[in-house]
């Protein structure tokens, strides 16, 4: 008789944002007049920019004619998009990041969840916490993660870096070695950033006790302040340590039309195999390459139109932000992150956990936001709201959050 | 210091179709006069049908409108797909699937590299020799398939099933017990077939011996005679033993748009864990949905206009198939395959192993086809044409190849 793989066994409950999606439709089920309002999941509202309309007509029409058509893509991507990508996020930002370097996907969750792969079963990872969850979910279904502890919500053999206010959401070095470090700046959930210097720390500890980072700067775009590092790489060594996730969701709006890369660099390595040809391994062989259309679209991300029209994007976001951060504190609330990141952290009110203000928010105020604690133990007692609505949506939900 | 995982060292050379693409880039720099007729790769080449076109532009403006737009999709991919798939690929053919045991994604080879993951790291697999190579691969990958043997290019852990000439291609049932099964039919690379009744068999085998039947029937649209069946649910007991794979690459000319589907029954159990609830979990924790504009473009496959212009393209596929067939017969070449299926499976010349006749012909008549070998040991001695290149192109190399 076949046997499954138990590790799947172990995750405690579904899928985060999968159990918030079935709250909100009994919620919506049983109460069909109620407006809901989702700040919730980090999904985009608003349309696609018209640059990249553009091109994804264009892109259209060529697979609509015999001498345009494009069949099966480079395994690791088409070179307009990324020389575009080498040359825009890397090049223009003094880091040196060459095209063949560059794995074209079909989005950052893909790449964070699949990236595991290429180390070996017993490798000791470690994350902030709280985190997203994809980090630990997809190491628990490699085997990697011990026992669950329900009572403590952690697994055994994973190493926990609690970041929250007490200190400034910067993770403190771990006591035991970790193999993996999964590192997401500007910081998903808690919306908290690192300075460069304090990058530099992280890349110096990795360099020296051989450990790899695997950098999320999935909200790179939302960066507002001089002094946090746009990518991993403009750091001094990050070469021989650093493997950067980046998408095309937050920046762009992509997150319906699925488009991110992995940065990784050929300096890093395991004694003399290169993690950069594993990864290229794994792509040829378990992945098929990202839509002609939708790497179109994402080359024109980095045109002239696009970036303009993108900026205008990102900041309509982070004006919502502004206006949750300063709806909630003039409600009374502890507030952070939401300066250089889509996402407001706030502390749950006293005496409520994160899954019972959950609840409190959706039926008082018909708002979803995401309890902490769906990040990880130290995420308990703390709640996300992104700045992904509209900004009508947004503003009505302060007013709903205020008069509570 | 960190360890990587070693599985992927054990793998021989790189994947297939990547050792193609190179032998031929260095060709044709090296012969940049000479045309390359590409019959190698199973990559379409004519443009999309006008009712896709049609659909894609139409979910563009969907896109660039507020009102309209779409981000994240569904876990299991939108149900306007997933209830036309169950209509006309299994209800139609008087098959019991329900819309909510499809999981759609970006295509075949993805969820037939990744469902093995579900199943335990100990699971004994069986394939076909020869085979498409991402099966086996995608094992070697997890630390199921034991020590490679260079000699025999065989796994010592895994099953092989020998599919010649002198079993018409058709598989026995091993002596040893498999966990799970790969069957392809219509078959990649050899273009053959199983009866209904020949395929009752492997379900009853199956469902006899505990095993599960991972079919892959993404060249279903190419049958053309009866009693071959379309899919595994054709055969009583399916249910219970049988995942299936497609895809719309080789039906609707996807290979660079990418979509396709997994179906798992909900009565396929380990005991009473049903396997539908861990492609869930997979689903929901490391992917992220085919884009909507793409799942727009696959629903579009089966419109009235859609079926009717691919029932063309195919029929244009297949006319070069016959071209295929007839030509090499005429050449004095044994083939079979090319009839209910887009692959011709020619045998090489006497004395003249795979990849030397995969370099002659490259070299003489400029064509480009897949060695033998590369699909494993019983493939040595054979040689796939697929009918994927322009009729013009198809006739110039059989008349190539008659002239060598």
């Amino acid at each position: 008789m076949f046997k499954i793989n138990e590790n799947y066994l172990k995750l405690p409950g579904s899928y985060l944002f999968s159990t918030i999606g079935k709250k909100v439709a009994a919620f919506t089920k049983a109460n069909p007049d109620k407006k809901i309002i989702r700040l919730g999941i980090g999904d985009v509202t608003q349309p696609l920019a018209p640059a990249i309309i553009e091109a994804l007509h264009s892109a259209v029409d060529e697979m609509g004619q015999a001498e345009t058509f494009h069949g099966y893509a480079p395994d690791l991507g088409y070179e307009f998009l990324r020389e575009a990508i080498a040359k825009n996020d890397y090049k223009d930002r003094g880091c040196q990041i060459a095209a063949d370097e560059i794995f074209v996907s079909d989005g950052a969750k893909c790449d964070s969840a699949n990236i595991q792969e290429i180390f070996s079963g017993d490798s000791k990872i470690a994350v902030c916490d709280p985190v997203y969850p994809v980090y630990v979910d997809s190491n628990v279904m490699a085997g990697r993660t011990g026992a669950y502890d329900p009572k403590s919500e952690t697994w055994s053999d994973v190493i926990y870096m609690p970041c929250t206010a007490d200190n400034d959401f910067v993770p403190e070095f771990p006591k035991e070695t970790p193999d993996l470090i999964y590192l997401c700046y500007p910081n998903n959930p808690t919306g908290s950033t690192l300075t460069k210097d304090q990058l530099q720390q992280w890349v110096d500890y990795a360099n020296k006790n051989g450990s790899v980072i695997i950098y999320d700067a999935a909200y790179e775009a939302y960066i507002s302040q001089e002094n946090v590092p746009h990518t991993i790489y403009e750091c001094t060594g990050a070469r021989t340590c650093a493997i950067e996730l980046r998408s095309f969701s937050k920046n762009a709006g992509f997150t319906g039309t699925r488009l991110g890369f992995t940065v990784i660099p050929k300096e890093l390595k395991c004694k003399d195999v290169a993690l950069h040809a594993l990864w290229a391994r794994r792509h040829g062989t378990k992945y098929n390459g990202a839509p002609y259309i939708v790497q179109k679209a994402g080359e024109a991300v980095y045109s002239e139109q696009g970036k303009a029209q993108l900026k205008e994007q990102v900041a309509y976001y982070m004006k919502n932000a502004s206006t949750i951060l300063e709806g909630l504190k003039s409600a009374g609330y502890q507030v952070s992150g939401g300066v250089n990141a889509p996402y407001i952290w706030m502390q749950t009110p006293k005496g409520i956990n994160s899954w019972e203000f959950f609840d409190y928010l959706l039926e008082k105020a018909n708002v979803v936001g995401t309890p902490g604690a769906g990040f990880g133990p130290s995420g308990e007692g703390c709640f996300r709201l992104t700045a992904f609505g509209t900004y009508e949506n947004t503003l009505a939900a302060m007013e709903r959050i205020r008069q509570l």
